[in-house]
């Protein structure tokens, strides 16, 4: 069966399902959802929560503040969810993961889908995370009230990314930028606002000018603004860090 | 006026205003929106397009792939949503920006609120960022449809921080874990599961060693998953940049 012919396929396991799609049920996510180039399944792990009340946390051993998710209830949600054979990664929301990174999302839109685990309260008991093969993946270095949110970044970098999602021009103009490079700064109409004009080498319509300074651009805002990218110093050799640059996150 | 009596205001700047409060409408935030500890106001720029068809965007000087915002329609938009005297920072959430920190979202909800631009096609036409005082900030190395959904990650770090929305208990737990370290892991019940127990010392109720093994174990996890962060390496100063603890993002 060729790539077109399946799905691309999101099961998110959380507490709170009535956040899904949410954002991504409209624009680009949200078209691409309702033509089926995309599936959506959030699943509610308090289905397997314990006796009457469908207990789902309890308080840490060895004390502190909060309650953990337990492993026992997490681990059935995970298996209800995802069989053996599923062959879709395990994700699991969590700032003590690796960095997501555009080269990891590319390697993810690539695939047949994700689950994408959402922790709740103090976080999940340590067991279920290798018990059932979870990658921990952390979107920054922040904290957020849940993974929720943080699994919506992960689906709308993931799905830009399917094919005729974004249309070819934007692809094209993203692979351009991979090499460790944030992007150059854009101009439109009109050409004069507040007293601000249009740098006079985009209107000259010399192509190489115009690609020799938004590489310079690039490298200059790259090597201000974030000397950790391998982009900055003006170094031009592609990178296995890949950032791409469109000003969209 | 004291600050509970002045609700955290945040305004979005968006052509999908649909897409607010969204997840931020269920949940810790939710109930923090209802009962006013933050207001949410999501404005759509293409009220300030222009022409019959309120165009927002054209094609970008110098040729190119994509559309670019332009300035005179997103100034506008800006002028009318957050007028001279509001003292909100004015955030917009691009790649390009400086990645946002634990400390930085400390500072916004420390604050009076914050006006919040999200850009879609191939970004905002550079002259507003100067010209409107927008600053630039990246949720993570990754590039997202637009910048919705980065607002939302940039509004709940900051409303779970807000007076009484978290509780104090998990404020305090948070500022333990400062100081550039990943959180150490968490068990629960049961206390055997599929053959794996829980670590022993966490069951003797010696409270200096439990938080003894707690601290060895994060900076061991933050050693191993994240050498680039101030704890890693064993270090146990306090560090400028905080990335705090639990296992929520």
């Amino acid at each position: 069966m060729t790539r077109a012919d399946t799905p691309w396929r999101a099961t998110i396991l959380t507490l709170y399902p009535e956040m899904f799609p949410g954002p991504l049920g409209v624009s680009l996510s949200g078209d691409a959802l309702a033509r089926g180039a995309w599936t959506l399944e959030a699943r509610n792990i308090r289905e397997h929560g314990l006796g009457r009340h469908r207990s789902v946390d309890d308080t840490p051993a060895g004390g502190g503040a909060g309650m953990v998710l337990r492993c026992d209830v997490l681990a059935a949600a995970i298996d209800a969810a995802s069989p053996t054979g599923d062959p879709r990664p395990r994700l699991l929301m969590s700032p003590r993961g690796r960095p997501l990174t555009q080269a990891r999302v590319r390697d993810l839109a690539a695939g047949p889908g994700a689950l994408i685990v959402c922790g709740r309260f103090e976080g999940v008991d340590e067991r279920v995370i290798a018990g059932r093969g979870l990658e921990e993946v952390s979107i920054g270095d922040y904290v957020l009230s849940g993974g929720e949110i943080a699994a919506l970044v992960v689906l709308d970098a993931c799905v830009r990314l399917l094919p005729g999602v974004m249309g070819k021009v934007q692809s094209g103009v993203e692979e351009s930028f991979e090499g460790g490079l944030l992007e150059y700064p854009h101009y439109t109409r009109p050409r004069d606002w507040e007293g601000h004009g249009i740098p006079e080498v985009l209107s000259g319509g010399n192509h190489a000018a115009i690609a020799r300074w938004r590489r310079e651009q690039a490298e200059r805002i790259t090597t201000e603004r974030r000397p950790d990218l391998p982009g900055a110093g003006g170094a031009s050799q592609a990178a296995s860090r890949s950032i791409t640059g469109p000003s969209r996150s």
